[in-house]
């Protein structure tokens, strides 16, 4: 019992390519879960802790994916993956390899067919917490690829997270982490936009966030999205409870408020054009969910 | 024991003006709470199902007024509520107005020195509920004002349901009403925009819901608003664990795969130019909150 990891036998090896603080993190974890696990990166240098920790170092891309039946790679962007993927085609042969990388569905999907002619089975992941959170089994990790390579492996997969299969299409993953954090952005902008108009007439964010997210997010908004998604796939917009051009109206006078608040009133009036829109082509009278329609397609050019 | 509203002699008058489906709302959970109400309405015809319920109809908006110590107006605007009121200055005199129409913070200023120029005691409210919902305790009604006029009332006020004051401000409670919705309008634009992200390669709303408003929205984003809002308030934005730069680049990166997928991107890529904004203002190596500078100015003409 001199090697902790060999206490739990089940516990597939697995290779971490690429250290930054996500690669660490991951590696990291599959440390603690008992995982043998080797680790390369360009800069050496980068994974002593993990060495430290019982991690086995490679010299070689090619030799650290021989030591394992799965491989994760964790890097900027997808040129990269593939400049220290290619030299390593048929040591990865017959092997997993699991892309956690960001990237566009395009990338993705390239990148699945980079594999598929080296023989190696691919998935696409992506990572939906920070480093100091992965590991935590509600920490969620989105996965795309063929379900006859993910479903063998899930359990390993579980050594870094929740892991959630999305479908066949490897481009999946990387369009739902894309989904969620441009949902992020808009929603920390919009409570950003919304602190700044009560700050204009002094009140704090603290007071503001109570109010706001500790009641209004969850009870009112959540709610609705929830109870609405099934119109949205339906395309079923119904404006008995209120009408776009009703939304419109308020949008211009969110506009207006934050005019005459001396706040920046970019993001209000762009909602207010895109209501516009969906009223100039023909949503009007439908509720103010019919803005989907706008959103599905390219803006016009101006 | 024939007048039901005899039975709870503590319940005050209350006068209703105004019987679009809110006000029509408002007085019927006050006759339901036990309160005796007057209306009136430009329409009268309007509050026929009211009188049925008890109501008692005044024919002009001063008879309406001098029934009780608490008159609630809830109109489309301001303009039309100066319109209404002026011809009663002298039958509210002594008494409280509670204003419940939409308007702008300064539209609710004027309207509390009007009523300050006639002895009208003010506050001025927000609904934070469609009309089925009033009446219910968890039912949002925001006021500001002076507390001195609040306080007396509250237990009135609560027959609406759960009333917030907000401070002496008179407009702190539209303003707030427009932060709210303005948050609202875009965590919805953001679902929407998301969806339609996901749904270009095939996936459904509903699924797409379940994931963002299930999990992500409660677990990542409202506990990270909440955190944060101290630091708004300091205005301190540490860029230890991620930057500027590095949002603004994830929000390019999902500009581009919105652009891929041939959706709208326009409002990514607005958010996308005001994170570069934020960064030509030296907030580039901050954490992506200091956005919140952004927004409390107004933006720079183009
Ligand atoms: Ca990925
Ligand atoms: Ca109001």
């Amino acid at each position: 019992m001199t090697n902790p990891h060999s206490s739990d036998l089940r516990r597939s090896p697995v290779t971490v390519l690429g250290l930054g603080p996500m690669g660490v993190a991951l590696a990291g974890s599959l440390l603690a879960k008992g995982h043998a696990v080797t680790i390369w990166n360009r800069t050496p240098s980068k994974g002593d802790g993990l060495v430290a920790g019982g991690a086995r170092r490679a010299a070689t891309v090619a030799e650290a994916v021989s030591q394992s039946p799965l491989t994760l790679v964790c890097l900027n962007d997808y040129a990269t993956t593939h400049e220290i993927l290619d030299p390593a085609a048929e040591a990865l042969s017959g092997r997993v390899l699991v892309n956690l990388g960001s990237g566009t569905p395009a990338e993705a999907r390239s990148a699945a067919a980079w594999a598929a002619g080296h023989d190696v089975a691919y998935l696409d992941g992506a990572i939906m917490v920070p480093p100091p959170l992965v590991g935590r089994p509600d920490a969620v990790f989105l996965y795309s690829g063929s379900p006859g390579v993910f479903d063998p492996h899930r359990e390993t997969l579980a050594s870094l997270g929740d892991p959630r299969h999305l479908g066949a299409d490897p481009g999946l993953a990387v369009l739902h982490n894309a989904a969620l954090l441009d949902l992020m952005y808009a929603t920390m902008n919009g409570f950003l936009h919304a602190t700044a108009m009560v700050a204009s007439a002094g009140v704090s964010a603290v007071e503001f966030a109570d109010l706001a997210v500790n009641w209004f997010m969850p009870t009112v908004i959540d709610a609705t999205l929830i109870a609405q998604a099934p119109s949205l796939d339906k395309g079923d917009y119904p404006g008995d409870l209120g009408t776009m051009e009703m939304n419109a109206n308020a949008l211009e006078h969110i506009t207006r408020t934050s005019v005459e608040q001396g706040i920046h009133a970019g993001q209000p009036r762009l909602m207010r054009r895109i209501a516009e829109r969906a009223i100039a082509e023909g949503h009007g009278g439908e509720n103010y969910l019919a803005v989907f329609e706008i959103f599905k397609k390219p803006e016009p050019a101006e």
